[in-house]
Formats: structure tokens, C-alpha cells, sequence
């Protein structure tokens, strides 16, 4: 209809906040004034601060999968060996970074919806010794979320440096990066910060960057060399490549939203509000793909119906009551849907999703009561 | 004063449309919308309309920095042979790149402000075989236009891939990628086309992809393997990497503005504002920085006068009259300043920051008759 009045309830873009929205209006300003220059140390405060993290940080213009390229290209050199820990179509793009970058490497997979298992990890790093271990948060294809602060316990254990991908967790979820001993951690801007997409925000610990000084080969990247971008993040006023402006000041405003909510009170919003969306959807009859017990927040992933066609529902709610889920992703797709719920997300938004859910169902025929599932979910979300 | 109200008048970011703004404001879409799908069709052919070219057209999100890497990334195998041809700061980031990618780099260096001489460019041509050589169209550090037209009938009777960045031409100048010869072009989203920053734009000819196409080593870079990206610029229903959704619906609709008002007249108009402002500083006794003949008409690069400080002009010119122009870059910095005019410029800002020019050399003692450079401005701008 044109009138912008659409829920957009994918894992990503999510939603952002009207405040935001106004930063992205105004006029551009120049990369290096003042007030530029200014905002961008404040973001860069704050991307500490969502990280729970003291190390050194970036925000490169670019997306997420230029975040796990930068996280990969600093690190790894031609034969250094990588254990990449997989299960979902995210974590299998590691593989393929520390390839591309003359790593070698050996995966150590899951089933799709199942999680990581640590002591496995701690097998696999018992064997040989590893430069580097690579894992998602939450990979956006299945909904599971690892238990990275345990798998973080075994990369200390065995001197591994730690690397984790959480563009679909951070801000929905605790990530401690500092007292989970993540070394190099990444993100993207699209997701539970509740930003527009086209920025990727990294960590480096300490150990990760002393990695990073003491290679022999120099990084073959250019754009994604952090040794070039560290001055500027040191200090703004410094250049080495334009920075999107009307994104920096887009991601400060939405993590000033963050900070004012407060990480804690954010994290347990997204639990109230998926521990509603999960009820709501399993009083329908429909099963959650990941195991239960490793269910993200930030998203919930139920598994077609059987005799409905997911791509229907899809379409109904999208057509009829104008919310916007996603589909399957990879080999999962026609199999699953993946709604998000994750960064400015509310308890309306959630009741109105079900409620189309529950509608679209009921019009291609599929058993349901209506209001089973909205009825589920308030009863949690009177918890918020 | 917060109001919003300064006159941004450095080399990019550039202004941007109240037109382009308000597309950033909309509330965030889905990446794989019909909506945003259609979106990214348009402003791939708009980007194909603008490059005057039927190649291949890429859109990514990140810096013109990253455009310059991709060029470099795909084309360059370890031992290739490239001649960098170099005139300002930003042509000596080619022979960075070239190297990061394991190529092997001859320079051929000009003078800052002096134009590319094409007689040299041949002789070197004729010394060696070369895959590629690299030149800026418009160095943003100097103000130079190098004549990319005559450099690309050397590089095609040498049969070596013709390289051209035009971050901060394309747009203002005319670029007749295939009619020229050119094989990979690529410019950003943030000068003359209008758009905030935190896009670029390539193109890659038939004879440059062939070159990508046949490559004996894989591409080192993951982010920038434009392979990875083709099937994505061929129907944007595909996925690599999600894209900037605002930033990339704000290109399209500053690319319509480019398109309504038709390349040929945005040329025109950026000749005779061009001309205003360099007619406007030279009436003032300064003296451009580049030659005569090879000025860009994106910016003018005049010289800090004798005897008056240039950070204090640009602090006067920023504090006092709220237009902010850009100091000299790199070994520049200190000796000129340089003053951007392309995408949205219009008359009256090029009166304004002539003006106010004129007041803050006068304030700090330097003899000016008020109203000198805005007069003689005046005599171009009746041609619009």
C-alpha cells in the first residue's frame, strides 16, 4: 500500500526506531568536522560497551560477511589451521574465509538445529594444535543458539584464539567478550542493535592483536586490513577511507537506544518476547526446528506445517495482514520460516504477528482455534 | 547552530537532495522485497546509464576504497605486471593494492597538479607488456582531470586492462566507459552522483571478466570476489551479503535526479560552475593548484594565499558563514584548500561560498574588493 505501515519481522533488517530513522534524514555532513568526529568516538564508546568489552574495536562500512572477512584475513596466514565449528549456513561461511586467506582448514559439523557440542570441541582441540577456532552466536538459518561462553572455555583451555560471528545475537543476548575470552568478535548493524544495515562493528582482544602485529605475511586484504584502520579508530579525525556518515550517526543514535534501555533489561525483553513467540507458535501444532534449550531470542524458526505450503503462509501474511516473515534459508528453505523478533521489536508487533500467523493458517485450511497463540503469548508477555 | 543549515561545500560527501534524504528516513524493508528487489534492478541499469556502458555493473556496500580493491583483487595474480600511474594521493593507493594482491608494480609518477602525460604513458607501454594499468580520473588531493580518454587509447594499443577510478569525476565530468576503452571503472556514492557515502559502483568490461573468468589463483578476498557477487547484480533476489537497503534506495533515487536532469547538461552545469568558482578565487590574486587545462570541474584547489594562515580562512569561512570547505590533503595540507562543487551545486552556493571567501580573507587582513570573485562568478553563472 505505500504507506510504510508494513511489520518487518525477518531475522534481519529489523526494524528501526523512527529516532533513528530522523539521523538518517539529516543533512550529510563532513567526515571530518567536529560533530562527525565526535559521534563516531561515541559510537566507538559504545560498540565497547555492547561488547562488555575493553579490547580494541572497529565499525567498517560494509556488511556482515566483511566483518567475518576482517575478523579472518587478520589472523590467519597461508597454513595456519583453523578449526571451524559448524552448524548452519553462517557458520559455514568461515570455511570458505579462511580458505580464500590460505588457512587450513578442519570443520567440525553439527546437524542443522542441533548445537555445538563442547566436548567435542574439546576432542577435536585435544588432537592438534589450532591457531584459531571459528563459531556462530546464532546462526539466522536454523535459530540455534551455541553456548559460546562454554566452547570459549575450551579455546582458552587448548591457546586457541576465539572467534566468534554474532551478528544475529548481539544485543538480543549476553555476549561477554572479555569474560567469555572471546578474542576476535563481529557483528553487523542490521540486527538486534536495531540499526540499518551497511555497517560491520569487530573486537580484538588483546592476544588477538598481538597476533595481528606479529605476522610474516602481510594481510592480503587492503579495505579489510585493520592494522590500516586502527589510527582512525583511535582517532576520528584521522583518514583512511570515507566512512558512511549518515550510518555512523544512524548506529550512535540506535546504541544510545541500547545503553538507554540498558543491556540487561534488553536481554531479558528479547526472552520475554521469544519465550512468547515460541509458545505461541507451538500452541499451533507447529515444531520449532532448533533443540529446545538452544533457542536464540532474536529469532524462532517453526517448521512448515505439514499440507501447507510455507511459502502460502508467507504470502498471506505478507498480502492480507501485512507482516513480513521470511523463509527458509539454504537447505531449509520451503521446510521452515524464520520469524524475527529482535531489537525495537514490542509486544504488539509479536501479538499481531501470531494473530496473522493464526489467520493465514486458518484460511488455507489448517486447523486452528483463533486466538490459541495470541492467547499463548500474552500470557508471557504480561512478564515484560 | 544545529539548524542544519551549513553549506557543505568539500569534495565529498557532498549535499545531498531533500529527495535522497527523505528515502533514507523510510522505514527499513526487507532485503529480498519485491520492493527492494525491483529497487536494486533499477539502480543497477541507472548505474549501467551512467557509466555509458553495457558491461557488467556492481554495487556494493563500503567505501570507494573498497571499490578500488575489487578492481585490483579480481584483475591482479600474484607476478602480474601493473603500471600505476600517479599523479595525488589517490592514485598512489593503487600501487598499494596492487601489491597487497601479490602483483608487481611499476610507477610512473607526475608531479601533483601536473596531468598525466600520455606520450610517457606509451613509452612505458612500449617498454614491457603490462595486464593493467591504473590511473584516477579526477585526484581528489589536487584537483587534477587527467585526460582518461587519450590514456585509454594507449592502454588498448598495448593491450593492457584499462583501470580508472572516478570517484570524484563520474557524474561532473564526462566518462564514456566503453567508448573510451575503459575496462574496470569504479567510482563511490558520495560526490558528484549525489548520495551519501557507503556505496561503490564498478564496471568490468567483456575483456576484463574474461580476465577474472580465467584466473589461475583464486581471488584472496572474499568480501571483494565480484564472482561471488555476479549472480546477486544479475537478479537481486539472490543472496551473498546483505545489502545496504537505505543507502542503496537513496543511490536510486539520486540517480534518478542524475538521469532527469540528463548526463549532458549535468556536464554542462558542473563546466560553468566550475568555471564560476575558479574565475571567482583566481580574481582574489590566488592561484590554482593544477594546471591549466586539466582542472577538475568536480572541485578547485586554489592555494593558500600568502601571508594568511588557510585553517584560519576555513575556520572563519565554517564558523562565521557556516560554509565548510577542506583543507589540503596530505603533503598539501597547510599550502591549498580545496573547494567542492558537484551533484546537487547550485548558483546560489557557489555565490555564498565565494562570498564568504571574500569576507574571512578581508577579516584577517588580506586585501580583497568585496564583492570581486562573487562578480566575476556571476559572469559564468548567467550561462546555466
Amino acid at each position: 500500500m505505500g504507506d510504510e505501515r508494513e511489520l518487518l519481522m525477518i531475522p534481519g533488517p529489523t526494524m528501526v526506531s523512527p529516532r533513528v530513522l530522523r539521523v538518517m534524514a539529516k543533512p550529510v555532513v563532513s567526515h571530518v568536522s567536529g560533530e562527525f568526529v565526535e559521534a563516531f568516538r561515541e559510537a566507538l564508546e559504545l560498540t565497547r560497551r555492547l561488547f562488555l568489552s575493553e579490547g580494541r574495536v572497529f565499525i567498517l562500512s560494509g556488511s556482515g560477511t566483511l566483518g567475518m572477512e576482517a575478523a579472518i584475513a587478520n589472523v590467519v596466514e597461508p597454513g595456519d589451521r583453523v578449526l571451524c565449528v559448524e552448524n548452519g549456513f553462517f557458520g559455514e561461511k568461515f570455511k570458505d574465509l579462511v580458505r580464500a586467506h590460505g588457512g587450513e582448514v578442519d570443520r567440525l559439523t553439527f546437524e542443522w538445529g542441533e548445537p555445538v557440542d563442547v566436548g567435542l570441541v574439546r576432542e577435536r582441540l585435544e588432537e592438534k594444535p589450532y591457531k584459531a577456532l571459528t563459531v556462530e552466536h546464532v546462526d539466522t538459518s536454523t535459530g540455534i543458539a551455541n553456548p559460546i561462553d562454554k566452547v570459549g572455555e575450551a579455546a582458552r583451555d587448548f591457546d586457541a584464539l576465539y572467534i566468534v560471528d554474532t551478528v544475529c545475537g548481539i544485543g538480543a543476548m549476553p555476549v561477554k567478550v572479555d569474560e567469555w575470552g572471546i578474542d576476535v568478535c563481529l557483528t553487523g548493524s542490521q540486527k538486534a542493535i536495531g540499526a540499518p544495515p551497511g555497517l560491520t562493528l569487530l573486537t580484538f582482544s588483546d592476544d588477538a592483536w598481538r597476533v595481528v602485529e606479529g605476522r610474516e605475511t602481510p594481510v592480503t586484504d587492503y579495505y579489510a586490513d585493520l592494522r590500516r584502520w586502527l589510527p582512525v579508530m583511535e582517532n576520528p579525525q584521522r583518514y583512511f577511507a570515507t566512512p558512511s556518515v549518515p550510518l555512523l550517526l544512524a548506529l550512535r543514535e540506535a546504541l544510545r537506544i541500547v545503553m538507554e534501555e540498558g543491556l540487561e533489561e534488553r536481554w531479558r525483553r528479547h526472552e520475554v518476547i521469544a519465550e512468547a513467540v515460541r509458545r505461541g507458535v507451538q500452541s499451533l501444532g507447529l515444531t520449532l526446528f532448533p533443540r529446545e534449550g538452544y533457542r536464540a531470542n532474536s529469532l524462532t524458526v517453526p517448521e512448515a506445517p505439514e499440507g501447507v505450503a510455507e511459502q502460502e503462509v508467507r504470502r498471506l501474511m505478507r498480502e492480507k495482514y501485512r507482516v513480513i516473515v521470511a523463509g527458509g534459508l539454504g537447505r531449509l528453505a520451503g521446510r521452515t520460516f524464520r520469524i524475527g523478533h529482535m531489537g525495537t521489536v514490542t509486544a504488539n508487533d509479536v501479538v499481531a504477528t501470531l494473530a496473522a500467523l493464526e489467520m493465514s493458517l486458518m484460511e488455507l485450511g489448517y486447523p486452528v482455534e483463533a486466538g490459541t497463540a495470541v492467547g499463548e503469548a500474552e500470557k508471557q508477555l504480561t512478564r515484560l
